[in-house]
């Protein structure tokens, strides 16, 4: 044993993070500590300061400095419209496009059989309770096309339908720039049943 | 723009690390917010700790906790052997395998002439003094079997071509497990101008 366990600690720390493994995790922390004043300091500095000031939205979830997010926050945008998703990964992803002006409600996760999350982890209440204070028009449901996100859509669709809210979906269909040949056939078959007119 | 200066920032410096980009920045840093009392406090425990406590070795240049490290400091270990390591991650890697007993000498790179890195930067002189020092009988040079690193090589053998010390280098051949079919032929050649005599 050559390594300090201080090294091996922090090794073991990076590794688990999201997409790491054990031999990216020592890359990391050797590339860190061979600067150490500049790049790990660097680094610390970062993680200190979003640690101190990083906090969940009260109303729709996302993560921001302060209890109301920007995106709650910016009276410029459309706040009968509001786009639900699975978690902030997919909110960002859809600010990311820059076609949204709505608001977000964030889920925290999905209705899953497998890791045993039932609706009450949803934030549902809280997201009904919304939609009559804000006078809500549209509920977009953006979550995942995977079984647990569709799932969770028919969920929140039923949870819904006594309300006078319209609620959609995101389209399933061909990605840009994609190719027919390449595509699966799930995708296929949606972009064919959800075709329209040509405008 | 829904994400706050300080999750972009964070975003930015682990996007700078080695082998990550944007995305898995991204996913990384949402996944230390997600639960921030736990996650992002352990990481950042870990660089605390290794930011106070690791130090590179006088000797050897290896890093560790305190002035001389675990193997320059372990006396059960072969002072007359030095194997000769491009950075510590090689020193790591040797480590793993359990197999040499002797010490080490971190180079801290190659003579690169993309790099402009000259036989100075390489710590050789203090080699070279520490060979006097401590009765060196071997150098065992382990730099990468590319080009930056074969260049080193030679010119480390150059280097103590004066001095009564056996220079040796790692063998070069076909990876325990390897197919000859799936060999480049620089290897294989390799491999076959350095065959041994079956024992």
């Amino acid at each position: 044993m050559q390594k300090s366990n201080e090294v091996d600690q922090l090794i073991y720390l990076f590794s688990k993070l999201p997409g790491l493994g054990g031999r990216s995790a020592r890359r990391i922390v050797l590339h860190l500590l061979q600067d150490k004043d500049v790049r790990l300091k660097s680094l610390l500095g970062g993680l200190v300061s979003a640690y101190e000031k990083i906090t969940k939205c009260d109303t729709c979830g996302n993560i921001d400095t302060g209890a109301t997010c920007r995106t709650c926050g910016d009276p410029e945008r459309d706040s009968t419209v509001i786009a639900i998703v699975e978690t902030v990964a997919e909110l960002w992803a859809i600010e990311r496009s820059g076609i949204f002006k709505g608001r977000y409600h964030v889920l925290g996760g999905t209705l899953s059989a497998v890791n045993s999350t039932n609706p009450s982890h949803l934030r549902l209440a809280e997201l009904k309770e919304r939609c009559g204070r804000e006078g809500v028009a549209e509920l977009i449901i953006a979550t995942n096309a995977t079984l647990d996100g569709q799932t969770t859509a028919y969920f929140i669709t039923e949870y819904f339908k006594d309300m006078t809210i319209r609620v959609s979906r995101l389209a399933s269909g061909i990605p840009i720039g994609g190719e027919l040949d390449y595509l699966d056939e799930g995708t296929l078959s949606a972009a064919i049943l959800q075709r329209h007119a040509f405008d």
